[in-house]
């Protein structure tokens, strides 16, 4: 952890360094993940069970390729009733935000005749990737299917590594209670190429969505294009801004909340209060030793982890913009008159009794969140995700003579004479 | 030019090349860029400057890196009236349609007293790309600077190449009136690295766009994640369905409007007439021998064009569904009926006196549109490009006692304590 103080020198370059600090994939994870989705494309079934053989430790023509619906439904059947109801509280509430999202399609007619319009349909097949192993997340299985599925997403497929052939029974029940359509027993870059190539057994998809490690999202970054991706997903993130009013004990968890997650995540705490910083840094120190991920949560805080004393706390948010953070907790009385001066961020907690982990898991917003600055020009995963919008056009005589001419104009002087002609050729003479 | 007709053995096969054709970067393109992108990340201005000697043949330092804002008035004081006057339909429409995709905001609170919503803010800055020499459109400003200002960017920067110095006062006019903020005379793949990165002289943007041979193309998907993007463009392709009542010069007009654009693009005529096929095969080489074009028409048109017989109409629509066209006519009575089985495609002109062009330059409607069969997963260029959505969440005492505890549940479930703890800690005792 560092602590930093806007009003010390050096405190310029020092927050620099915090904004720039890359914690993402290196060229070593480009050139692996660029041999992988190769070999996927070229020799397809017969590299998915080479590399699962290798990574997962489990031969798919012994485990089995596919996890069946049955399957789904006995996970979910087994699951203790409380258990059970959280998992539905959360897919109703996410469910009900999301439906929402949906855009509005437009036709109407202007004043030169010309019909105009925007007409949204949902893609044909989306892919989901769950990750395994510590990371084996019910919670992202409702954040990603739940989306494509409001939108209209007839093929839902979902991908999950199952090391040494384990499978996570939280996540196939929340693969059968959002209507999950397809399970598959892959993972890594090798299970992200399969979706976008499509190999033997398993039917390429339209857009890939997902939280993963960095094979996983740099598999995404260099198929982007061959097929359609939420975004680039890196390392989670919080920022906490908070006053000396809060409870030293709670800032400390919300901290530790990302700091568990994985030994690149980060937990930034804005205060202008020193004593409070103090109080918040014991807190986090002591609560740190309870945890069971400790070992995680002790690595990323020491690494990653930072405090920064500011003046006041609207000081503080000009720096929030500049790490466009995915989570941002406003834990003060009045929060909407910071958050109206925040620009960028992926997704914002307001006032002291709204943890970020409450947004995780059942408060209904989307806890795919864009990371590493991409707030700055990117949203959390929503319904348009698996959406895209055909604009479209129609004239008549009247409305082809009262613009055609201009766009003849315009194509003679780009230098496009079919173009002109085109349209020339159907003016009223 | 080839021949199909759905009845005929090898029908399917012949499909399946015609769509998986690829006509994109190649590897080499892939290597090559990769390359400049570093150079611009490393060197930044020094790398600007060598490149652009070595592709544009001129040195910056001599005819200067930035065109000022008095030279794109002067250029658009320069203009014929009718020119002038037809840019400035064409801003005003396009701007018209545009206004019209601003997000609204959401802000509710639900039965639970848990207040979530959703607030859209325009990225600070953007980066248009503007291809030089013989693609150096002035409509490509607009159909990328007025989504970017009606989103409202603030700083909205262009780059586009000024081969051996020379610019062109068309390009420059619009980007006088769509308000354009930056102007810099350097394109390529260097050019998107200098928007992405930033160098000495110029400040990084958050979002590219605009259109771009296969080295401006593949260095937006390498740098996909570090800036936004619009989408992966490729060569411009055109679907035409039409029954025997168009008149077959029309017809190929409109074919020849996209094969006029490079020797990739792509044209491809659905009919269910053979005699009208003829006559419209017939009209196209009779047409083409007549554009200054016609050297590029032809090779695209050889190399690339097909005329498609269907038994009747409604049979083109799943093969058109599989090119997912970036543009689509519908040249017949009652293209409704037609466009309302239609799922994937950039854009659809809608009857037999809509032709594409007119949609390129004053419709309405955003000209840059999905290519590659990638409108299966992403929608034209719009307003949304240019903003983010940031999620938000409040809850109070109430809200968190509702729902805190299933939150508690799953976490707990997940294995992840401190999220478990910092809403546990919030619950009333």
């Amino acid at each position: 952890m560092i602590r930093l103080d806007t009003r010390e020198a050096g405190f310029a370059a020092a927050f620099d360094d915090l904004v720039n600090a890359r914690r993402e994939a290196d060229s070593d994870v480009e050139r692996d993940v660029r041999v992988i989705t190769a070999s996927v494309r070229d020799e397809g079934d017969a590299a998915i069970r080479a590399f699962t053989q290798k990574f997962d430790g489990h031969d798919l023509d012994e485990s089995g390729w596919r996890i069946e619906s049955s399957e789904l439904a006995a996970a979910y059947d087994g699951l203790e009733p409380d258990l059970r109801a959280a998992l539905e509280l959360a897919r109703d509430r996410i469910a009900a935000y999301h439906q929402k999202q949906k855009p509005a399609d437009s036709d109407s007619t202007d004043d030169a005749g010309v019909r105009l319009g925007a007409r949204w349909r949902s893609v044909d097949a989306a892919g989901v990737y769950v990750p395994g192993g510590r990371a084996a997340y019910p919670s992202s299985v409702l954040m990603n299917a739940i989306p494509a599925k409001v939108a209209g997403v007839e093929r839902l497929v979902m991908v999950t590594p199952t090391p040494k052939g384990e499978v996570n029974p939280l996540v196939l029940a929340a693969a059968h209670i959002t209507g999950v359509d397809e399970v598959w027993r892959i993972g890594g870059a090798q299970a992200i190429a399969a979706l976008a190539y499509g190999t033997q057994r398993i039917a390429p998809v339209d857009v890939v969505t997902g939280p993963g490690n960095a094979w996983v999202a740099e598999a995404k970054r260099q198929l982007y294009g061959v097929v359609g991706i939420d975004m680039v997903a890196g390392p989670s993130e919080i920022v906490v801004v908070a006053d000396a009013a809060n409870d030293p004990e709670w800032i400390a968890a919300d901290l530790l909340s990302q700091s568990e997650h994985d030994p690149s995540s980060q937990s930034i705490l804005f205060t202008d209060d020193a004593l409070f910083a103090d109080s918040v840094a014991k807190a986090v120190d002591r609560q740190i030793g309870t945890l069971s991920t400790k070992d995680v949560a002790r690595q990323s805080w020491d690494a990653n982890g930072a405090i920064i004393l500011v003046p006041d706390l609207m000081a503080a948010l000009p720096l929030v913009d500049r790490l466009a953070p995915e989570h941002l907790e406003l834990a003060v009385d009045d929060p909407d008159s910071l958050f109206a001066k925040v620009r960028h961020a992926g997704s914002v907690f307001l006032g002291r009794h709204t943890p970020e982990a409450v947004g995780d898991y059942v408060a209904g917003p989307n806890h795919v969140l864009p990371t590493g600055r991409r707030a700055r020009f990117s949203s959390g995963l929503s319904v348009l995700d698996f959406m895209k919008r055909t604009s479209f056009l129609s004239l008549g005589q009247a409305g082809i003579d009262a613009i055609g001419p201009a766009a003849v104009k315009l194509a003679e002087t780009e230098g496009l004479p079919a173009h002109a002609r085109s349209v020339a050729l159907r003016l009223k003479s």
